[in-house]
């Protein structure tokens, strides 16, 4: 078993990721699929006179605001028109695939954050309408139902919090998460970047392997979102997952390419 | 099983459908909601600065014209917004929910329209962007696997087409084939009219009891959307439901007030 996350940055072409993925999947091999969606939710929250509003936690972590209606938009984007495309193009391709969110049979689980605490400039503050939260747990029951009945899965935030409600939770450490549930042999995470790069803004600067013991070292390398997929990385590691590809989505066969081992490995 | 079709015109009250649907179920019934979303996707059209925009085929039913763009927006309605909000709020009442849309396992297949023919003043059109079609298959062992293992489901359109699209499949149809595939013992269709009315501008006029062999004779009375859902009611019937019951969805206790009678109550 493989778990793909497919990040939802600008640049990356669900085409290609889906005709790759049914490749990959007529091979024999089986995958599961997690998504993001956060570049469309941005399109269609400032179409909808709400712009984005990003935050910064005391650790340096940068999330989405998620008032209500953020939430909203959030989850029409991700469950509704990202999931839905993704699933209708492998079925289209013969592959019968099954969307489903994290909130879903409880599918994904956590708590939510009963406050955020950020920081503007120099000023700490406080934040109460956020729905934010982590995944603890991932009903696998139902997947392996699902999977065991001749399913793909296609995976997406939001997922549920403990008391019923849809939280915003992160998608790399979600996926990272469900790989460590499932004992998957491989985690691939495929985002617009190369991989892990020393200099964000030179491709050329890709950090083909880090040993697992070393990720502490070569996260200072990391920027914005990569942290996250750094610290989903350790999370799928410590938690049974042979290997850790961090890769480019933006390419042909960027699945197939991936388990080449282009991108950055980690083991 | 009793399948619930929640329609999504002004005014339904969806909390009021939820807690109502988990008391329902933990009487031990079970139940299977659809739902539908038109309203909603009217706002969000209007929001986008895409006005929805309803056709007139020649035998006079009226059906939301759904090119791309409005597949993509009736989809993150449908799929997105409205599924996962029941399913937040059913799991918040203690009900293990899971929210499908029809093309997810191509739960509900059928032909895309090569073309859809509308009539505007007296002339004829013809359009060929309309993602429409009709639910032909339900995926029978997908809903049992589920309900077997647990699960509440909440499904909606759109549709998968055989060449693997999604299409805006009418949602009453939709669940009435979904009642005849699982030989339900009722269908009900809440919506926000007391039933079938005599005059639409008069909720005294409600007509309580139409003996199945009788719809066509009272198909004159319907008016608009009320068409597709005596069309729906006589599949059902016809597919082996006991009763069909189309009732007031803006109560406090809808599908209970449907179980006792209330309403329309076709056999």
């Amino acid at each position: 078993m493989i778990v793909v996350k497919v990040g939802g940055g600008e640049g990356i072409d669900l085409d290609a990721v889906c005709s790759d993925a049914a490749d990959v999947l007529k091979t024999g091999q089986k995958l599961i699929i997690v998504h993001g969606g956060s570049h469309e939710t941005n399109l269609l929250s400032a179409r909808l006179g709400k712009p984005p509003r990003f935050v910064r936690s005391s650790s340096g972590m940068e999330s989405r605001y998620t008032d209500r209606e953020t939430l909203d938009i959030f989850t029409m984007v991700y469950a509704g028109k990202i999931n839905k495309y993704i699933v209708a193009r492998l079925q289209c391709l013969g592959i019968n695939a099954l969307g489903l969110s994290g909130i879903d049979g409880g599918l994904f689980k956590g708590p939510r954050k009963p406050f955020v605490k950020i920081v503007e400039g120099d000023k700490v503050k406080v934040l109460r309408d956020d729905f934010t939260g982590r995944v603890e747990q991932v009903n696998v029951g139902l997947i392996r139902l699902l999977i065991a009945a001749g399913y793909t899965l296609v995976l997406t935030p939001p997922a549920l919090s403990y008391e019923g409600e849809a939280i915003n939770g992160d998608g790399d450490r979600g996926a990272a998460a469900l790989a460590a549930s499932l004992k998957a042999e491989r985690l691939v995470i495929l985002s617009n970047v190369p991989g892990l790069l020393k200099d964000v803004h030179d491709a050329s600067t890709l950090i083909s392997h880090v040993p697992r013991d070393e990720i502490d070292r070569y996260a200072e390398y990391a920027q914005g979102r990569m942290k996250k997929k750094l610290l989903g990385a350790r999370e799928a590691l410590g938690g049974g997952v042979s290997q850790v590809v961090i890769a480019d989505g933006r390419t042909l066969r960027p699945i197939s390419q991936a388990l080449e081992g282009k991108g950055t490995v980690i083991y």
